[in-house]
């Protein structure tokens, strides 16, 4: 079976469930702040959001890629990312520099376990 | 039990089934046309068709990286993606903007459930 | 059941064992050479012993993203995929140019079949 979760449009989910596996996405939602920081906290709230509605939470974090507009800023990632995360059970996880769609700097793709 | 299909190359697989999982990737085949839309249309057509080999289809995709050279252009993209999606079953999706290798202007990354 | 394995910081696992899935992330360790092949066969060899440490090899790896910061350099990183890759189990692969933290040019994210 697969559970899927409505996310701001309808062709795209924010959040889909089978067998076990969880996967989401998320970038900061409205309003967008220009401090990747700022977007990276948000975001990262907004997988918390994600992962409760399938019934997990981030201690089962599997895999994330952290796509993020300036490499040059991923000390901000970082900081909002070492602050957040389940230091007792730390994802994999990538970090990788390209475009996104303005005004977001940062958006991540998690697959968790339920 | 895993199962590969060929690729172009000996060194990739076009997908990989693995305990109800498939892993795909597509970019449009020959002749590459210079259109996002119209690569974007045969990539997902590419899609389907490994799908098919797995034995699922679309209603069964759990997510979607869809990685396009020129993120200005990503209403091209959606307008492709809208017309394909299965609208009862939409797969988690990100979209990134990246370089691929010329002439692609799109690739399109899908794990799915057999 | 989780299983993770430390990685160099402790907000991030360097492979994550979940239900018969492995995910694991590498890029060359140090000393880092600037030489894309040379980076990639690292790279490689790293994912090779995080597929050791999690029960498994590269036989039996699902797919593969391979995110480089120079297209025009993608035939070096071919070159050491296609030495160091399991001709008869070939994974599905998908080849990124992206931005990376310098010094690394290649980092590779890999699911396995465990």
């Amino acid at each position: 079976m697969i559970t899927r979760f409505a996310g701001l449009t309808p062709t795209r989910s924010r959040a889909v469930v089978h067998d076990g596996l969880v996967f989401t996405v998320a970038v900061a939602p409205d309003p967008v702040t220009p401090s990747l920081y700022e977007q990276t906290v948000k975001a990262l709230a907004r997988i918390d959001e994600s992962l409760a509605l399938c019934g997990t939470d981030k201690s089962r974090i599997l895999s994330a890629i952290v796509y993020i507009t300036d490499m040059k800023q991923k000390g901000e990632m970082n900081r909002a990312w070492d602050e957040w995360v389940d230091p007792k059970n730390p994802p994999m996880r990538a970090c990788i520099g390209v475009d996104l769609e303005a005004p977001h700097i940062v958006e991540i793709v998690v697959t968790a376990a339920k």
